[in-house]
């Protein structure tokens, strides 16, 4: 959950990871125990470990019940509910606290009811060659720097951390796969409400290309009819999951796959690419930001080192939105 | 569930369908009412009805009931569990009946661990162009054809109606979304074990190009990791869902796209074409069976009208299955 350190860091005391107490991560304190980090004052423990499959490892049963006897609400975002637990369910009722499943879903959910593919705000989705290279962020970033312009916009949080960021959301990989297109529907009209009037940055998921989650990303994809897409890639990585049997094509190809299954009554394009350049030096940075625009002839940034403007600007030229309605009309 | 009137018409007693009573199906008698059909001594009721969304219509609350009462065992595929319903569950203790929820997935799915790509049998997955229009019933079909002419072959339900007629299986559709592949993998292993050692025909969901389910679709694709498609296709649907806002590409471009969002350590391609010519008269089918052929370069038929030796012949032509593996290898 480091996006909660990034962008909700007044909301955090201390962190809790007994490999590595003593330490300073964003100034914020690590403590080795739950205990340890009572002297902070906490009001909420988040479950900050994804575990793939989403279980918890054994050993957290026990700091789960820390939290609850040291009178902690506690927000998890993994499939495995600590509302399932029924004597960690009795423990916080006796204890009077909360315990916050991000990623249970709402129970009346359903197939979209084409909704989606009425909505007047400008709809961005953010999608990626392949999990974990920084589509919420994006996402996040883009609706900040609009936001500054005066724009009406909103950020769609999709997962769990997106969820614990902006406090609402549906997490839509725990969802039932036949409502994932109908969650995102639900999702795109709440976020309008909320007030992304003008445009709404839908925090996108998976990859199509990811052998394990490309369903997700897929009905998200279609569930939100998004009339424009950020493609993010992680500059220099060349394989999903880093498994050479699973090879990132060229951004071209990217860029193709995914305006061709996008929905056939809202055709979607790549606006712009975000590029990931954590691991490379800045000259490195801007090489490979210049080598994206070159090779794509759309703008490339990386939005989190050197800010949004570029990006917004390619996605919200004037005109943009309109001509795509054109072309769905013709 | 008229899938299951066809492969297991020797099961089924009666119809209960108010709205029919006194008429016949496939030589069975349609009854008003649950009171009405127990004079064939049926054992159990199965849940005919399939709603968008998946919930019970208001009033099958009292059939389901009256199903109880009797002494039934209820199967049910909606996406509401009978078991949900705390009173129909006590009923049912009362009367030592039993509730099958066929959509309620497995707890301990996950995502999937690769052994989807290892298996030795060719993996056969049924797609196409929209949601019912014969994808189940064409991989039974090619299963029986197969099994036949002396294959050890499987058919791998993946949807209510599949999981009736086979007895096992997953609804993938129901289970949650991260876990799609995950789900299909897990079917895909038992499907080998179960005798599948030659060949296994996966049901297909859904379809790429549908708005809503589109999500199921590309997960259990990803999942099942087949070597070949049989294309599914209605002669002359033109629209997803009769929409005239979604219109079904040329054969050509479904080939390709499918072929495309194949796995890239599995590369799939599409064997033959599976048509429905249900709604054309004979010569028209032919002809359109012919179309299909002069179009894709590839066999096609409709296997429920004409039989399924040619597409199975299509399918497992030898050398195919190697020559997939040596792709795979350069």
């Amino acid at each position: 959950m480091r996006g909660v350190l990034r962008y909700r860091r007044e909301d955090v005391v201390a962190i809790v990871d007994s490999t590595r107490a003593g330490e300073t991560e964003e100034g914020l304190p690590v403590v080795s125990s739950v205990e340890d980090s009572l002297r902070f004052s906490p009001t909420t423990a988040l479950v900050g470990v994804a575990t793939q499959g989403g279980r918890f490892p054994p050993d957290w049963l026990w700091l789960l019940r820390d939290c609850v006897v040291a009178g902690l609400d506690v927000e998890n975002g993994l499939h495995e509910f600590l509302t399932s637990d029924l004597s960690l369910v009795e423990l916080a009722e006796q204890r009077g606290v909360e315990l916050c499943d991000l990623r249970r879903p709402p129970r009346d959910l359903n197939v979209p009811t084409g909704a989606n593919l009425d909505v007047d705000a400008t709809v961005v989705l953010t999608v990626g060659s392949d999990c974990a290279i920084g589509k919420m962020t994006v996402a996040l970033e883009l609706d900040l720097e609009a936001r500054r312009r005066g724009l009406r916009s909103a950020f769609v949080p999709t997962g769990q951390t997106g969820m614990a960021i902006a406090g609402w959301g549906i997490a839509v990989d725990a969802v039932v796969s036949d409502f994932v297109a109908g969650a995102a529907e639900r999702l795109l009209l709440e976020a309008v409400e909320r007030g992304g009037k003008d445009v709404v940055f839908v925090e996108g998921q998976g990859s199509l290309l990811h052998p394990a989650y490309s369903g997700v990303t897929l009905g998200l994809l279609h569930g939100s009819a998004p009339d424009l897409y950020v493609l993010c890639h992680q500059a220099g990585q060349e394989f999903v999951d880093d498994d050479p049997r699973f090879p990132i094509p060229p951004l071209g190809e990217l860029i193709e796959l995914h305006e061709r299954i996008s929905l056939a009554a809202k055709p979607a394009r790549v606006a712009c690419i975000a590029l990931n350049t954590r691991f490379l030096g800045e000259q490195e940075a801007r090489r490979a930001i210049a080598n994206a625009e070159e090779e794509t002839g759309l703008p490339a940034d990386d939005p989190v080192r050197f800010g949004s403007s570029k990006l917004v600007e390619g996605l919200l030229k004037p005109g943009y939105r309109a001509d795509l309605r054109e072309e769905r009309i013709t």
